[in-house]
């Protein structure tokens, strides 16, 4: 015991195209993905709020670099582990927006802040006790944010008087510093139209207002109220109620956000994350098999869906396998042909690679390391 | 660029106690486990077949050769990578239950075969034609099993003529042998009834026999003709149509698993495999957050179940969040109180991990590397 699990090379090169990659295999489609970048950059910075983009989607340094190159204030992250990785690949501002529970956490959590600014939420006294023991001993700041539960049901204070009394606690800890109000309504992103996300986040929104309103007045200013993710940030960002808005999966998208509807003025982001696979066996005329099943792509928010190739859909997964039905009119891929598909749910699936392959114009850019890939703790 | 993605160090030391172990963790019950490998080879030789099992299930060599010592005469595979990480592990027979298909796949296979034994399934006589031409440059020989469709509706040769076409084709093949048949049912396992597996069984063993007549009518014989898996191995024992089975789920359980009914001389496996969650947040009476979610646990067959706790059910998976419900009658666990969580599936669910965790009587007794995670390819 005490080695590290075996690592596996890249499935590419650089320099290589397209066919050469070895499948499965994730790939992002570098203009795409730079679009989706600039355009939220834009869209935020012309509501006059902060983008803090969550790490947690694509939990690769090398894209929080970039994020961060064009306008980003840090990234958020949800594990310490994740913000470690974020850290040692040169991100100097994260906040976790989770909460950090258990003495070798905290202490993970606490070494981070020798190094970069390190914020994480908090809904309970004791936690704040704890991180305040941690940061003390180690001679560190933590900026320590209430997380509100604004309709998630999740972790989080209710609104109301509990968020004053956590408010105190943190304010009066030795080594912490009260600085704002996490209220991210998750479930709210996948509500399909905008009317019913609109709801959601008003009530989202107003709850926040009104929390931010009572700490106010009990002298403590909330620096950084925070939430939003792809599918609501606009909604945040011109609510008056946040100041920073942490959406992950725009740099990517998946299947199951593409099913959203969005209104006119929306950004339209693209798919850029792409899982590519190749047919394994063409046994029947209705149906081929692909190498890329439930350990290539999370299947939590729906099956893989085939890109570009009408008529071919990706019916069941197993652990290895991709059932693909071809229907009568449709060309039915050859064995070893490539089809690209598009995640469901981008986040999930990424945690199950440890490199995205970068393309632009049919050839391979760059191999960027998922260096976050696994980091549970 | 070309750094491998970071590694994380394993989540507990050996000698910790359980509440020592980071979370979320997986935890192998060594007592449990030891019992499962003893009466899976003991049921197995009583109905004079030869064991297999499938490290789809661990990726773990320290399992295989656990199994080995116990009597399996190796291991299957499902990626070229997989067998890779078992052949580094220290095991010499492998049988790959998959089509491997593409030059850079089919180099990768063949390269082992200078160290082990590698046989491999074949459902397409010109996919038989690549694994001869690459076997015969590098001077290797692999063993080649013709993949039989017996009602999974997945890859596979169906029932009739073309089975004894390509096994003209792999026999004539210069660098190939013949070896035999494939014929697993794996939608089987998971019926919830033991007759209906016993019937889907009886159709399956029907034309892998049928297939080998055939085969054997054309002078070719099947050496092995195997399938089975820890749902229905004894059937396929049973049946006089097979001589090797392959179950891997056995040395685990899971909550799928476990949600079968099994008749009375059905050897009991027990549940061996599990996942330690800490308890996050406690927001609510009847709530509770635990720090595993989708990116700890696979819920394509099923939300985790929590172990050993009763009135307290694991009712949403987020990516990194469990949220748990607390009944009005039981004791509802504390904030950094830690729960033992039954995964749904414990295939995808092992591979979400780099470490097991393995523990007796409640002390870490060893690290195991999940050496074949994230072998896709």
């Amino acid at each position: 015991m005490g080695l590290a699990a075996m690592p596996f090379p890249p499935p590419a090169e650089t320099g290589a195209s397209l066919a050469d990659i070895d499948t499965p295999a994730l790939v992002l489609d570098l203009d795409a993905f730079e679009r989706n970048v600039a355009r939220m950059a834009e869209a935020v910075k012309a509501r006059g709020v902060r983008l803090r983009p969550h790490a947690k989607s694509h939990k690769c340094p090398e894209i929080a670099k970039r994020q961060i190159a064009a306008g980003a204030v840090g990234v958020c992250c949800q594990k310490a582990s994740e913000a470690e990785a974020m850290i040692a690949g040169g991100v100097r501002d994260v906040l976790v927006t989770n909460e950090v529970v258990g003495a070798v956490k905290i202490e993970r959590l606490a070494g981070l802040a020798h190094i970069a600014r390190v914020a994480v939420l908090a809904d309970d006294a004791r936690n704040v006790a704890q991180l305040d023991a941690v940061a003390a001993r180690r001679g560190v700041r933590l900026d320590v944010l209430i997380e509100l539960d604004v309709g998630a049901g999740r972790c989080g204070v209710a609104p109301g008087d509990g968020v004053l009394a956590l408010g105190r606690v943190i304010a009066g800890a030795r080594s912490l510093r009260f600085a704002g109000l996490h209220a991210y309504h998750g479930s709210a992103q996948h509500l399909r139209g905008p009317e019913e996300r609109r709801a959601a986040i008003v009530a989202a929104a107003s709850h926040a207002l009104a929390a931010r309103r009572a700490l106010d007045g009990i002298g403590l200013r909330c620096e950084t109220v925070t939430g939003a993710g792809t599918g609501t940030f606009l909604l945040e960002a011109a609510s008056g109620a946040y100041n920073e808005v942490q959406p992950g999966s725009y740099v990517f998208m998946d299947a199951d956000y593409n099913r959203n509807r969005w209104d006119d003025d929306w950004p339209r982001f693209e798919q850029s994350l792409f899982l590519l696979a190749s047919v394994m066996s063409a046994p029947a005329s209705d149906r081929v098999v692909v190498d890329a099943g439930l350990k290539a792509a999370s299947v939590d928010s729906g099956l893989p869906e085939v890109h570009a190739w009408p008529g071919l859909e990706y019916v069941k997964a197993s652990d290895e396998h991709g059932v693909i039905r071809v229907s009568p009119e449709a060309r039915a891929p050859a064995l070893g042909e490539r089809l690209l598909l598009v995640p469901g749910h981008c986040d999930p699936t990424v945690n199950l690679h440890d490199w995205l392959v970068c393309v632009r114009r049919g050839k391979v850019e760059a191999l960027w390391p998922i260096a976050a890939r696994g980091a549970l703790w």
